[in-house]
Parts: C-alpha cells; structure tokens; sequence
C-alpha cells in the first residue's frame, strides 16, 4: 500500500470520498421505495404478500408469516453448539453493559411545594429489522435486541426475509430467540420497514424501528420517520487506527484488513506520526492480503476508501480523527487513555494493543451498531436510552404558583397569548 | 361545547383527525422544498440571499446577513423592561431545570484489566431555527437554546427570518442573547434549513438543528435528517385534561382555553369520570369564550379538535390518555401522583389544581418543546442529552483478550469473517 503525507487537502479528499458512500444521497432509488411503501399503507398484508413473492419468491399467508415455535426450535437443531455457546456467553456481556446505561426516573423538590421531574418509560413496541442471507448476522441480532429488552419494552418484533424455501436462517433465528425477540415476521427490505411503521393485518405498528439494511431499506427508514421513531441511518463500516511508533505493524495491518473484509465501500485508514511504522504496515498488508479469504473485497475496499497517512505531528492526527468522525477508532499508542481525551468525534474508542476492534463486534459489550459516515459527530450507538421516553413532570403548589403567577401572565402577554395568561389569573380571582 | 360518551370508536375518530395535522403528512410541498435545498447546497450564498429576496423582501449581503453586536444593542433598547426581567428569571429555572439533566461520562472495569465505559462529548456546532413575526416566541428561542448550552456545546447558531425592514423582532434577539446564542443570521424557512445542513460562505454547517417552524421548515428539517441531526419534527399544539369530580370547572375551561388559541389546528380534549364536570366546564367555555381576544381561532380550534369526553370508569381513562399520547396532560383528580403512575404516553405531565400548562410555557424549567401528533409514544422533550453524543470505550489487556480470543474467533468464523478471526488471532501467535 502506497504512504501518504497527512495534510489537509488528504483528509478533504478522503471525507469527500467516503460521504458519497451515504446511502441517503442516492436518490434515485427513492420513488421505488415510495411506491413501496404506499403499497403497504393502503393494502397491508395483500401488498406484504405481493412484494415477498416478487423479490423474495415465497408464497407468504396470515397463516405462515410469522415463524413458529416449531420453525425455531428446528434452527437450534441445525445451529452449531460452538455458535450457540459463543452467543450465549456474548450475550451475558452485551447485557451486562446495556444494564449500566439504564436511566431512573427523577425528580427534585422546592420546599415551597414544587415537584419537578423526569419520568422515564420504555416504548410500548419496538420493531427490529435483520437484513437476510450473506448479511444476516447473529451478532448484529444481539445487538439490535438486547437494549430493547433492558430497556424494558414488553413486546419486541423482528422482520427478516425469508430464503426461497420461506425459512429464516437458522443462526438468525437462534440469536434472536436467546436475545428475547417475541414475534418474527417473514418479511424483508422496504416491504418490513412500511409494515412496521403503519402496522398490516398480519404485522403489528411498532413505535421505533431499528436495524441495519441494504439501500431500500436505509431509504425506507428515512421516509417513514416521523410515523415512527428510528435508529440512525447506517452507512458501510470504517476502522480509523491512531499509531505512534510503539505500535506493532503486524497487529495493526490485521486489524486494518479485518474491517476492509466487510464491504467494498468499507474504509480501513490508519494515521501514525512514525513514517517507520506506516511502511511497515504496507508490507505487513501486502504480505497478509492474499492469503484471506475475502481477499478480492478488500483489495477494493483499500483501494478505493484505505489509506496509511503520515502526521507531522500529534495535533494534526488529533484533527484529523476528529474530522474523520469514524464509526471504530483504535488509538494504539504510548499513552492510550491521554489520546482518548482529545477525541471528540468515534463511535466506538479502542484503546491499546489488545483492544482489536473484531472484540467489539462480537464480545466486549458495548453496542457495535455504531454511527458511520461521519455521523458520529451527532449520533451515538445503539443503548437503552433509544428505547424509552421521558415525560417531565410539574407540580406547583398554591403557594408556589401564586409566586410565579405575575412572572407567567406577563410573560404571556408580552407574546400575546392572553388566554395563557388568564389560565393562571383564573385562579387566583375572588 | 357538546358532551360526548369515551368510547373506542370517538377516540379512534380523534385520533385519525390528530395525525391528519401531522406536517409529514403534506407531500405536495416537498418538491418545492427539494428544490430549495439543492439550490442552496449548489449555490450557497448567492441561493440564500436570492430566496430571502423572494420570500421575506430584504437585501441581504456578506456584511449584513450576520445580526451585528450594535443590533443587538438596539434591540434591548426596543424591549420592555417587565419582559426581560421574567425572561431572565425564566431562564433561571430552564437552566436550573436542564442542568439536572447532564450525564457523567462513565466507566466500569473488571480487576482482569477490562475498562469499558461511555465517553459524553457535547456536539460542535448547534443550529436553532426561530420563526419569524406573529410566530417569534421569545420563550422558545430561550427552551431551545438553554438545553444546548448547558450541555456545553460550544457555538449555537441561529437562523431566524428577517422582516421587510431587514430587522429581526427585538424580543427574539434579545432571548438569544440573553440565552448565550453565539451568532445569529437573518435567514428564515427551509433556505435557513438547508443553509445550517450544508454550510454556506456565510452559514456554518452544524451539526444538529432544533427549533419550530411551518411547514416548509418542518419538511426541510426531515430532508436533511441523516446529513445532521434534528429534533423532532413539531406539529400543532395540544392539550388533554384528565380530571375527575374534584376539579374545578373554571379552570379547566381556562386550561383547555388557553392551549386551543395557539392555532387553529391545535387540539384541547377533556377526558373525565364525572358527568357533572363535564356539564360545568362546557357551561364555562360557551361562557369566556367571547371576551378572549383570541376567540375566533379557539372557536375553530374546539370545533374541530376540541372534545368533552366523560369515561365510564378510570382504566378507560387511562387508556384513552395513553391512545392519544398528548404534547401536555393535566392530571386534575384526587390523587394525581396515583394517576401519573399509570400514564405511559405523554410529553409533560402537569399535576394538580395548581399546575396550570402554561407553567410550563415560560416558567417552571422542563423544555416547552414537547412531543406532538401521538409522538409522545416513543419522542421525549427536547433535553440536554440531545446536544451530546456518546463514544464507547474499550480497553482490554493481553490477559483479558487472551481469555476471549476462542470466542471472538469462533463467532467471527461462524459469521464468515475470516479477517476479523484472524485479527485476534494474530495476536497469540508465536
């Protein structure tokens, strides 16, 4: 791999570049997705039924949408026990830090007789969206599901398309189980996300839609927001590694190409301030590359979207990080935890030589469903917090409303409402 | 004002009535806001000033698009005195408010040398949208501003649209002063959207916009959702009292009264337990409506949206309330603490005789800008947590990952992820 200079027409380029990979500035997909979606809204299950048999070719009925208990029980007998172990024990560790993240309901009192709070409850349904075949990923289930149930929801439903014999892929449908989803639909693409955003015979109206999807449904999720709550717009993924020359080339080429694996659009860059260290990884990549198996994706993915940049110094790194906002962020250098505080902009921080980003993915517990795309400059992942909503909560007494009756109604006034105003006047009239 | 029986088939009729009014739902002028927004993403200035040209009548140029400190100056000269007095007590208690509402970053470790933990980052760049003229409602721009600046974003724009004097309305800018805005720009509708989504010569790109706006704002700020962050996307205003044979009739009205004269779609029901009331608070409405100067709007308000539902017992009750997911609920009953335990959907909850709505407004702290149209079920007020992002950190030691790597590796082998295995793997390698 070629070595660059880090300077600030680079990282231009570079944002430039990968911005375009956002699947929401492909608009021409975007009358289809409509279509689709106003299909759903006026038919329901007809066009739910309709659009599985055109994309997805399964003959779908009221009777057989939805996966039965027989249906998983049979997954578990075709799921390897290793998986099965190894998502259980995942499991336990994505729980356990989702757990933290739970918030109280609070409030906070003024002896003149004020209540003031927060009151925190969790969204009555949410709606969770797993892409099918090649991408269907049981870690990705785990998850999409598990903040839900910490958060408390009572009925968690998950839409997935079928294969063409109309069963879900064994590893999904176990994952989703262990993790606690109550219904499965066998729907897929645009058709799922309409469905779950204005409800079918068969379907149910969810309050928030999560989950990651090709562009259809990316599209779909944008459109219906609004109608329903959803989760941020996942674009390809993107490992960012910050180095110093304490860094191991070896490690850090590996961990460089196991996220190029992903996709094509996916973006491997590393930013080190030792020029020693940057050659090294080329040759580390170079040597490496052929002998994986999805060796012609990632070839593409460096090609288009990798680069091993220079910085003159760690200010310039530092700002550059923070421009590139990237979803995963490994910072592998002397003093780890220092860098961290310099980092405004990462989905996920991992620091030093044996935090490799695949330990986040699958075993860590903190959520892999992470802001892409830049976006981590606004969004965070996926947490508890996504799946309840907080009402505030006032409670005047007399007293303390008569203190603040003149501030209210002169306020009121000012902005012309006098109704407001007489609403609080009313009450203290003879 | 009539009295109707709570039944499923009244509320589902309101309800129906209630989304209608959702500005989501207005698809005819979305290909006018389109065009917006692409002129000025093409454009930058050169479209803003154009469409300023057309829509609000001012010249605007490089020198003068930015609010000068001497206009600020001038404003407060044109401010009644009583009104910055309670704007700056008003301020107080929003501050005071949000302020409880900040979140620590956090970590959590395990004595194997696991540090895992939530890094909370206030974003860079806010944007806060101000109508302009009869809508310029000085306690907005201060609810709008507070949450951000409390959790310690460092540069709040404003966009606010001029009038034909190329002047903005004194007591706008004067909140935003006083609220801690750090630059303010003569630019209204959905070009003042696009502008902040994008950035312009003049405009800054930011990160997340909030603020009310008609409907072309409201379609804009959905447009540019994925490219930012937005709130949530407001709707017309809306009241539900919840009271029973112990509140008083007089106020009830003056409550339903006050929320029904913001606008001619906003919507103000009762729901009560006690015939009687019911029969008082009709007498009261059909009694003050005439001498509130506001009467003509209220008097569409309640014939369109406005209902005197008696329920036959409490858990309808409740259960209409959750259905209908009010902006903001009045519990008036005999033990409204009891009653709020039941509430799953609402944006504020207010409670007891003395809790008037607009408390809420100007005055007591929580965030006026609520949930609206049924949104309440999964969107919450607008807080401090809107204005920050959160990053996960991961660190493992060589002693923790050690133990993991079969784990990690089986499932990223199961998974087909033969790059994210090898990255762990590479690690234990002799």
């Amino acid at each position: 791999m070629e070595i660059e200079k880090l300077n600030e027409e680079n990282i231009k380029t570079l944002l430039t570049k990968l911005l375009k990979r956002s699947p929401i500035s492909y608009g021409r997909y975007e009358a289809s997705v409509n279509e689709i979606i106003k299909n759903i809204r006026e038919r329901g299950d007809a066009a739910v039924f309709e659009l599985e048999k055109k994309f997805d070719k399964v003959d779908l009925t009221p009777e057989n949408i939805r996966v039965s208990d027989e249906e998983i029980k049979e997954a578990y007998t075709k799921v390897d026990e290793k998986l099965l172990n190894v998502i259980r024990k995942s499991l336990k560790n994505i729980r356990s830090f989702h757990e933290k993240q739970r918030q109280n309901s609070w409030f906070t009192t003024d002896e003149k007789g004020i209540f003031l709070g927060q009151k925190v409850t969790p969204i009555a349904i949410a709606g969770v969206y797993v892409p099918g075949g090649k991408a269907a990923y049981p870690s990705s289930v785990l998850m999409n599901i598990v903040p839900a149930k910490v958060a408390g929801v009572p009925r968690i439903v998950m839409c997935t398309p079928p294969g063409a014999d109309g069963k879900i892929y064994p590893p999904t449908l176990v994952a989703a189980h262990e993790a606690g989803a109550d219904e499965i639909y066998k729907v897929g693409g645009a058709q799922a996300i309409a469905a779950m955003a204005f409800g079918t015979e068969s379907v149910p109206k969810v309050d928030k839609i999560v989950g990651p999807g090709n562009i259809y449904v990316a599209l779909a999720k944008k459109a219906v927001f609004g109608y329903v709550s959803i989760d941020s717009i996942a674009g390809p993924s993107e490992i960012l590694i910050l180095a110093d020359e304490t860094a191991n080339a070896h490690y850090v080429a590996a961990d460089l190409l196991s996220q190029a694996e992903h996709d094509e659009l996916a973006a491997a860059n590393l930013i080190t301030t030792s020029e020693q260290l940057a050659k090294d990884v080329s040759r580390e990549i170079d040597g490496y590359l052929p002998k994986l198996s999805r060796a012609d994706i990632i070839r593409k993915s460096l090609e288009n979207y990798g680069h091993l940049f220079v910085a003159e110094n760690k200010e310039d790194a530092y700002d550059a990080v923070n421009q590139i906002a990237s979803e995963h962020l490994e910072i592998v250098t002397k003093d780890p935890f220092l860098d961290m505080t310099k980092v405004k902009n990462a989905g996920a921080i991992f620091l030093g030589t044996w935090s490799s980003e695949p330990l986040g993915d699958y075993f860590a517990g903190p959520n892999h469903v992470l802001p892409t795309n830049g976006t981590a400059k606004f969004f965070s992942a996926l947490c508890v917090d996504d799946f309840v909503k907080k009402s505030s909560i006032i409670s005047y007494s007399e007293e303390a409303l008569r203190e603040a009756a003149g501030d209210i109604q002169d306020f009121a006034e000012c902005e012309g409402l006098t109704a407001h105003a007489n609403s609080v006047k009313v009450r203290f009239e003879k």
